[in-house]
């Protein structure tokens, strides 16, 4: 029952792998590992039950089809998983597994390290667009090029200016990403009802715990207070639109009668089924395409905000298959680009022709400065 | 790289696989045989090769894997697919496979072919819905309840009229759901410039004999003209929404202090993995989830539709993943609902004490008249 | 505290006319007018007493200022309009008027009287565009002219087959538009709770009354099931789309490095306030920013589709600024692209020059038969 | 042509005044006095013009109708704005007003003082609503009540948490707000392509001038790069879905078989017009009904991103509409919720009957030091 051939067509497969059942599993072990040893730690169990819990989490063999059939019945993961746990535990251990939480808990937290290892993936790939992009930027500072407004030909430009907005948009986007996961990728421990009970009054010492090995933030519980989660996925967004609008820029550069710059020549891509010697803009594309699709998926997200009470009904339930569809969106974005930031193709005589037909002179007014300027913005995070 | 768990949460296990690789590569030869058997009757290519290609297409064994990558990386699944056809080919028949069709044209086609089969899907559930509901509502149509408006008691009401306008609301949807696909799921054969050239004057009875062939409607080619496709998605958003009106409905009679109605109890569902005795509208979790997703869903498509020129970049591609995952919603939601009306357990005894504590009296006004009115609604297509 | 500059970039004074302060209380009169009118007719108030309600409300003066207030204050507008019809009423008639009714009586009829209103405004210009469309696609049929794609040149297509399918998509989002409003352009009256209550038996009856009386289709109350209100709207989104469609071609036609066809020249339209010599694509900027604000409104009343019972808190309240604003942007672009398509300038010249510089031949295969099939779309309704 | 009472039912009067025509014009001219004043600073033109144009700018009446009609038809308002300037001055002088400027440096610039005189407004209600909330949250954060998961009765809680949870969530997103604003509320200063050619080398001067003069950020020209608009637009929705957080439970709160708290009784807000008993929670009405409008408002804005070249066709142009209503939305909101936190009425003796019918026991866990947690976040900016 896979859809790989739909999905590898917006997202990298190693995004995809972020988000496969493996992931998930091995998150909500994790975090059911975590929680186990946090509490010993805390006297909360016995560290004897720790160990088994923690063991029983490494070992445990989970078939995820059967897993995914439960869970549907039963409305949650957490469920069919702690019920293969604490089978999987000697009988006096088996209730201490899970103790004190909720499955929103479970479904949180996993969600969040997905989060932190999908940005780690994101960031590789605007590395590599910044750097490359600078270079083209600095490189194209001074060469006069036509400027076009409301797709009409205006006046002179830097061609460098309009690579460097590029790169401004995507690494300003890119470093709101990062702040907001720091802030907000946080572990979710509040049980029932978000007050921690039953955990003997350790429970914010308990998530404390297991935040850092989790490699999360900290925070109280989060359960019906969903702003952190929705920031996300607007960064997501913002980004996916910077992309998006480096790729029409140079879909529209790539133009017959235009021909500035191209996308790299890479073999097997781009071709046409009909058209053999046709070169497409595909990893322009690709990003389009998450363009024309994350606004949506980000009002989703937003339009869930406003939960029932201390744990909704439906809201939270829609934003991780969002979020998870965002993070891949961008990385088939961002990694198409990447490609063709190192490669792209500029074509000087293109350029030259086009300002000269243009005939508006050559005076590029503060081109240079402003992309210096812009060049000053540093990704973060 | 599956991602069963987080897809069978929200969608059923059928209409998933009415979207898996092997539906998409099973449509994609459909249309390639079905395209090489129209031109033979035509007499654009001869029947021999027209039977050796219907012969590849049935004995093609593809690996998804390995054509999602290539797929990836091509920027479009026919060029991969149809370089395996063409390999399975004697080499003078393999140039005739595909011949005056694009990429594009088998993308389209297949997603209709996946749309035909997702609608027999949701009719199926449509009609228990329906079924089970006008049911309720003719038994309960002069039941005196307490009528609710901005979540306050107002005035009484036939409990059957809330029922029948959950009906009503869902069968009109569904009425035009159908009414958009038996007019746009058709058959896309335009060829690389939407003109049909290469098909010896013969593409327009070549597409009617493929569009009988596979079961969708005849049309001129739409590549760039996709308000088709935006109306199915709008109508699978509506539908959606008119369920999430039922699941809100329910779940705000379930709540404590209410207990009108609630979902019957399906062992292993709605449990919770902190308190054992709770029992949560889990089918109104799954069909609200779906309410908030799909909104957003279908203003992707939305805004793919200025698309440029003959074939667009960006704008169709958005439309496959955002119809699959609208039909995969609704699936997940009908299905929760229909085992919802069909068990829906009513309290006689809270609505009469819900009623009597508000205190308007007992008059229904014209409920069973409006309850019959509603209930002549039928669901047609 | 007039918003009509930014107001005016968007839509025509005509439309905005069909939604200023002096229609909605005019047609909220209306409903009062009607109702007593319909009320008299069935026995349920006196007909003096309906004559003198007719009376006051076509000689009351309201100060929009004023009420707009109290309305906002009270959380609906029909509370200070009662209040100041009753109070221009003798003591013994002032409780007749708004007798039976709610306050979402009156605001869904009078979003359903602006919505028959509007969509007549939107079929003139419809009208025009089909018009015009028609004769250019007929005219430049058979010119050849490079199709492209995936903004790539392609292969020859008829230059009037682009026109044909922008014909073809309004024409047929516009029928659809008429089909919607046909059946859902309703009455709203069902009292407090949507019983008809309060109106001896004779509710179904006044409702058929007013709703001929009003130029309005009669219903069932539906206060709380809202797809044909949802449809609506996302037919309006189908049709922005479909001129943002247009929009999207003609602008790059305009590019100049293309210069196949561009809009009329019109004093004052399209200047640029730093380069006088530039014509800017002016009509279709209306067109393409209503493109991209339609779909998130659109979003926005799907999302409020699951309404709480009888009457819901907040969803239905979202609806018609909504709906007012697509009607608004519908005005805007479909006025621009009348002009456009009636004027548009298109040059044979760059068009031979064009496809010579592709250079794939002047094979325009069946363009000019797809052409007539898309000529013979007919708008209805 | 005014719309009034629509505007009216979801913003405050004083948020419609930072969007009405006078302040649209009043911002513009301030724009080019600014521009003048830096300008001759700089020594781009004589300070003898600059006062000339400095006093004409103060001097000028403009009738916004007529603007209004000029600038829909010219498609920018720059063009009608600042040909009524040029009149008003010598010839001499006249073309030095507007010097090196273009039509969208004064739309983003007057966009942008709106911004900060909106953002004004609402920090004073999320001040009142952040006082009101901490101190109910204090208060009651020891009272045991149940909590309610999924709709239905959990485990106890202490009532404070569920309050302090509001004030959290509308504290951090007017924080993000705030710094957004920030950060990208900035002067636009670039000229034709976004250069700043024809200022002798000065641009850059003038620009930082002009932004300490207006209030606002200096930053390089931002035409084509919009993600800090679309950071304002995504934390404007993030903020009304806390809201309406909020909203939502006050809402379920005070339902007739809950009745643990309610908003406050005001004279002429809430009633029925046609149940003069009732009172509904308007205030929660208000902000529920823009956390439906708002998701699509900024799905309109990201779906802009991707926006041509050096200045674009149609995105741009879609967002100051989607900006304003944003900030009308919010005022609102937050205006409404103000009232509500101030006065909410919370029953003890339903919050205790509550409990008891749940009988999970009065056991809050960590409640009062979560609540404590809570309460330390602080509203930034």
């Amino acid at each position: 029952m896979s859809r790989l051939i739909a999905q590898r067509a917006a997202a990298t497969a190693s995004m995809l792998a972020v988000h496969d059942d493996a992931a998930v599993i091995a998150h909500a072990l994790a975090f059911e590992s975590a929680l186990a040893t946090a509490q010993a730690v805390e006297g909360v169990i016995p560290a004897g039950a720790a160990q088994a819990i923690a063991a029983a989490c490494a070992a445990l063999e989970i078939d995820p089809a059967a897993l995914a059939e439960e869970a549907a019945l039963a409305g949650t993961l957490a469920i069919p998983l702690v019920a293969r746990l604490r089978a999987a535990l000697p009988p006096d251990v088996a209730p201490l597994a899970h103790k004190g939480a909720t499955s929103q808990d479970v479904a949180d937290t996993v969600m969040m390290r997905q989060v932190v290892a999908a940005h780690a993936l994101l960031q590789a790939d605007a590395t590599r667009i910044d750097a490359a992009l600078a270079a083209l930027a600095q490189a194209e500072a001074e060469r006069p090029a036509i400027g076009r407004t409301l797709l009409q030909d205006a006046l002179p430009i830097g061609f460098g200016l309009r690579i460097a907005h590029w790169r401004a948009g995507i690494v300003e986007a890119a470093t709101r990403l990062s702040a907001e996961i720091a802030a907000h990728a946080c572990v979710q421990l509040g049980g029932a009802a978000g007050t921690r009970a039953g955990m003997d009054g350790k429970g914010e010492a308990v998530a404390r715990r297991m935040a850092a090995q989790l490699g999360l933030t900290p925070s109280p519980p989060w359960h019906g207070r969903r702003g952190g989660v929705a920031a996300i996925a607007a960064s997501l967004g913002i980004l996916i639109g910077a992309a998006g609008k480096m790729a029409r820029d140079v879909a529209l550069l790539a133009q017959n009668g235009v021909g500035e710059a191209r996308e790299p020549a890479i073999p097997g891509r781009g071709g046409s089924s009909a058209m053999a010697h046709k070169r497409n803009p595909t990893g322009c594309q690709v990003a389009l395409a998450a363009a024309t699709r994350a606004p949506g998926l980000v009002a989703g997200v937003l339009g869930g905000l406003p939960q029932e009470e201390e744990r909704g009904l439906g809201g939270w339930q829609a934003e991780a298959p969002a979020l998870a569809e965002l993070f891949c969106l961008a990385s088939g974005s961002l990694d198409a680009l990447a490609v063709v930031a190192e490669g792209l193709e500029i074509d000087a005589g293109a350029i030259a022709r086009n300002l000269d037909a243009a005939g508006p002179g050559r005076d590029i007014g503060e081109s240079a400065g402003i992309t210096a300027a812009l060049l000053k913005i540093e990704r973060k995070g």
